[in-house]
């Protein structure tokens, strides 16, 4: 976060926000039972309880008991409890154990985000100058945790022995034109985050970079194209992939994306709504970066570096409408077009190690431990998922999961 | 079960008694929210709600789908999820996974269990002589599963991060007299059930043995007794372990009975009404066989066999009040002191390996999956405890877990 | 053992038998190079070399360390370096690490050898009564050493990538006479080693045993029995297996005994001649307690208690010849029927678990842990193989493994 | 490797180098006996045997099978013995069983040794102009294992029991000059190779990057500092490590460089020599990736990128002497202080994963498994090491290992 630049929102505007961001997260988790929102299904995903009680953590540890005087806090075992990787703060759960969390129940944690949400607007109503970044970077937060809710109640669902379906009709949309070839011309350019508004750390600072030219898919890889992968042997030729990666696809068995299976010889995909018949038009998802990796040596292409993608999404969105950026009603978009769909659709692998800028440094304090100490053995990914919240997609903004991670809404683009 | 003595219960009494049965299993979860009836706390323990639903299926499988004549399943989809461990059955769920089944929900369950036993009492009522002994077996199969209710639900509270108290006061009743040796004549003697009533497969059929003369502690091993053991270095001392006890005590790092823990410099143990202190005329709980046998070693002792153990507790019960097989109500028995704490209080460790009595044979059929084949690698225990419904208690029964298992309610005596 | 019993060999005759012991362990391993004696293909098995190393330890430790005035070890870490598992002596390295001794090297190992076997023939010519008993358990152990060495050298042949053939032409001898049942009466008979001679502490005390009336097979299961119970998908059998039987089946992946497989459609077995068809008159070898308990089951049989088979091999002996105690040429016997087969072709498993006998006393010391902390998760097998030396075999002998093992020479006798 | 660029040796200077980088190889060797050789003692690290034998099957598959008429392979089942990865070859044996290769031995492999240098050398006196390149490639390769020799037999010494000494005084020099920063002008740079000899293909394609100003130590971090940075509790100050780091520290008990322990309160060094005190002038060796980052933390530096140690490397040198890229004697190199210390001293992590520069292209054919899909999940390290032939080492290239590794000679080059 580029602490110097950052223009806060105006209050009532930020408080606006709060409710209504908080909101959508309970609204996300209200189809689901308690005992739904109590399953790990692996210690990767968290149960949907413990998000909802980590994000109001969040606001309670780092602005609540710091900033407003007088806080009390809920219960004073959730400051171990809730608390996910800050060391600084001293021990934490296992993170596998996350599942084992039968108590507080979940109305329990309903009471602590009405406890928490009481004091958070009693204190922006009182006094926000000091914590108005910290007040961002929690909504941020809990954005961020909107779309883990979703992806991992998909994998808690399809990891019940009885796969019930969920009652979202969540998916990408599909986009099944013919694909084109942007050409973007070499040189210097200026990547990472400039704007006044909120970013998190490791978008900045904007630096310059020197790029070869290059060209760029103009829409994601569809189903279609990587059931040609799968048909061509991709699975089964060592040659077409990275030797780690070779090994995930021998150790797991791996013959499709995640939630494919074939049923009376066609490949069906599991979804929210349950199983379905592939969409042949629709972007490939639930792919790990191995997979988009072998997808793009067998095209004899490449997966973009972080960089080039940034370039040319801001290039190709600023042709076409450049809307990407205002709000919007949460998924599902069926009619979206917006940005030749280089946002909010699926993921995208991109070639980039996870890696500091030039430059870089983590936000002072415990806050710290947020983005930088993960920058390490992971990938990074462009562009937001229909589980992103619109409002959280930036051209800047930099996911990122390690290269074997395939349980989030992730694809393809393609480049040369 | 010895099929050609079993002489059935009067058709009224034995759906009263299974009206009471079923009834008992419910009261038992009433305490627990649904949240925490799911949780399965290690692979060796299932969520309660798990144990709800599987006796009930034990029930739809084995009696209503073969003999009520028209039966509509509740779920066809339970047929396998809720199968723990019959092959011939076809495929079930890894047991590991039973913590996933935030499906069907708690409520579900209780309409599956009511669903069946209308089914049962309609069945019941028409035509019980085919199937009397099969719904014998069904209620102590319930029985049985009573228990681990308790047993794993006492684990999953422990496993919590919150620790959390049940409300039972369940506990092994204390009895600090002083020891005395039973001392009994060798010879040849009878062993294994030879009743009119139900009893398993596998405590049959009765059989002679030759018993060199012996002695046997007048009641169990105390906490008194083991903190000695403790405080005499008793788990750093190779010498006085089994070489695989040995090696559990290192992997694990045990330095005291499960549900132990030292605070202020005092031993506390974990009960279902909260950590308190160690009562030292209580019997010890929750030791391994590794954990009994190594104490037995430590004093110069060593455990009985379970014939031993057999012939004495019939010994010392009809010279006291023969009266162990009356039912009563459920736990807690505060004033027993029946049979001079042979039965109910805690389950004790004997130096047998669970194998087939001579001329053993299972049941025929699916059923036969019930004992015979956990024959191997495991030890046999004597006596029931005060988490074991007391209808359910038999001096020739015999319970049996694996030497390194803990979580039951299991102590010691010794002989010599 | 029964030292009270005991009546040690005249001096002479115990220094002959030492050296010939000794040279005999030498001899079996000239066939291999340094490389060979140091492969440990698995944590169960040993190196050659360490097992030369570690036969000769003993002595040092238990005899001259202690009883030879002003020995001086060969080299002092040794004492750490070659001890197995006696946790009274300190600690000893992991059990799994033994293939990392390349360093002594062989040659030095050699040296080793040849000084304690100095020292102790001096020993024996000046000294011997106080440390008979002790000598005869060296020997016994070197003799027990002799086996694993063949045994582990043949996993270790087997496991190398190139597959080569050692030079012993070691076997099972065939005995393919039809099958005959051995009726032997109920009553109460004597186990348990009572003679002069040696035997290990766990073969007494002899004790009285009831026995109901059996039936016993006159020779040992053959290939092509075992054939037609793999034919009948013997191996795809829930039904006929005990519960952690089937576990190996499906983790393991095991369809036929160990080091069988299938070329040209037709069953071959690993030996130390190489790969060749199986006999299907030979005894079948290399099947774990769970495949013996499997394949009597589909027999519509049992195996048979150690009691059993200690009466059975006793009566159907002396019926014959009797002889099979005195000493003989090591193996290959091409020509032996002695003793119906009961002696030295292959282990056979019994039903019985590892237990220690009424009244069992371990050594006094550190020696104890010899045998008795193994009393646990293990079956005891008798009659010994092809690969024990002969003066080692004895009718009460009992030797234990886990029941997954197989790569001992084991196999199956029935009984009803 | 840049085939259009490649200027081949003349040949008989080729022929020349292959016997003497051929012979380097086996007296790197000489000291060990054939039992040192087999020692595989962790998964990552291999036996010396296999390592001569799998140089030879390079030249032997890529070179003397293709292109050699009439070429008579040593022993058809090496091609699958000695294969390391390489998948389009079809199978090899997996990695972690190299040390049961008790067979063929030692010296059948030293004849396949002399075998296939004897095809070689006829080939190249014959007709080399096809395949020079890949002799050279094969001769690269050759020093590549010669120095995974040295670190894989260090790391065998000291995982035996008796931790024997090697013979070699192998180690890296000391500079223990009081640390200088050299600044570096922001700009665009050439990296990557460009030359007229071998290089590797992931060295190329030379390419601009664009560099803002920054600052690189003039020499590597010493013990002496480092130790600092142990005594200041860094190994127990997660805020300084990177949350996979810290996992490592953890699970693995990390409080020292790999080969330290401390004796009578100082700290050893384990080195081929034997264990001896740490000497506080030389460069601090065997840190993983992640300790090199924690350390950088805790200074208030970073780590290099590799493309800011390239033009570093090559301004620093050009200033000296520039003489790094002749030939020299073999290690040790006591008095070396050429290229301020820069080359064959120890390798420097730097702060970019491995991943392939813009315009990569694999070699083609089978050899491009060579190098490429390692690109994933390593950090590249530069420099060279002490164990690193002389002739062997460039500025550009471009070593890579995974951040955990620890058992090459590895140290830490600061940069801010």
């Amino acid at each position: 976060m580029q602490a110097s630049r950052f223009q806060p929102s105006p209050r009532c505007s930020l408080l606006h926000r709060y409710e209504e961001i908080r909101g959508t997260t309970l609204k996300l988790t209200e189809p689901f039972s308690a005992e739904d929102q109590m399953l790990q299904s692996m210690p990767d995903a968290s149960p949907a309880k413990w998000h909802l009680a980590h994000t109001t953590w969040f606001f309670e540890t780092f602005i609540l008991a710091p900033h407003a005087g007088n806080y009390r806090p809920f219960d004073v075992r959730y400051k171990h409890l809730f608390n996910s990787y800050y060391k600084q703060l001293g021990s934490h759960p296992y993170r596998g154990s996350r599942g084992l969390m039968a108590r507080p129940a979940l109305e329990e944690v309903h009471a602590y985000r009405s406890w928490v949400d009481r004091e958070m607007e009693r204190y922006m109503e009182q006094d926000i100058n000091g914590a108005a970044r910290l007040v961002e970077l929690g909504l941020n937060h809990e954005q961020q945790h909107q779309e883990l809710i979703l992806t991992d109640m998909k994998h808690a669902l399809w990891s019940m022995p009885l796969r019930p379906e969920g009652r979202s009709r969540l998916r990408a949309v599909h986009d099944s034109g013919p694909l084109a070839w942007l050409k973007i011309e070499g040189g210097i350019y200026q990547v990472g985050y400039n704007g006044a508004g909120f970013a998190f750390d490791n978008e900045g600072p904007r630096h310059e970079v020197l790029l070869p030219p290059f060209q760029i898919a103009s829409r994601q890889t569809t189903n279609r194209e990587y059931l040609e992968f799968i048909e061509d042997e991709g699975y089964r030729r060592p040659e077409l992939w990275l030797s780690d990666g070779w090994d995930s696809v021998c150790t797991h068995g791996w013959n499709a994306p995640l939630y494919w299976e074939k049923r009376d010889r066609k490949w069906c995909e599991f979804r929210f709504s349950g199983a379905e018949e592939i969409d042949l038009a629709a972007p490939v998802c639930h792919v790990s970066y191995y997979e988009a990796d072998a997808f793009a040596r067998w095209s004899g292409c490449r997966l973009p570096r972080e960089e080039e993608w940034e370039i040319a999404a801001k290039s190709a969105n600023s042709a076409e409408s450049g809307g990407f950026l205002e709000d919007a009603e949460y998924h599902p978009r069926p009619g979206q077009t917006r940005g030749a769909q280089w946002f909010g659709n699926v993921w995208e692998w991109t070639a980039s190690p996870y890696t500091p800028y030039p430059g870089f440094a983590p936000e002072e304090g415990v806050i710290g431990e947020y983005n930088g100490k993960f920058m390490c053995n992971q990938f990074v990914l462009r562009g937001g998922s229909c589980a992103t919240p619109v409002s959280h997609i930036r051209p800047t903004y930099r996911n990122f999961f390690p290269p074997q991670a395939r349980w989030q809404f992730m694809g393809i683009r393609l480049a040369k």
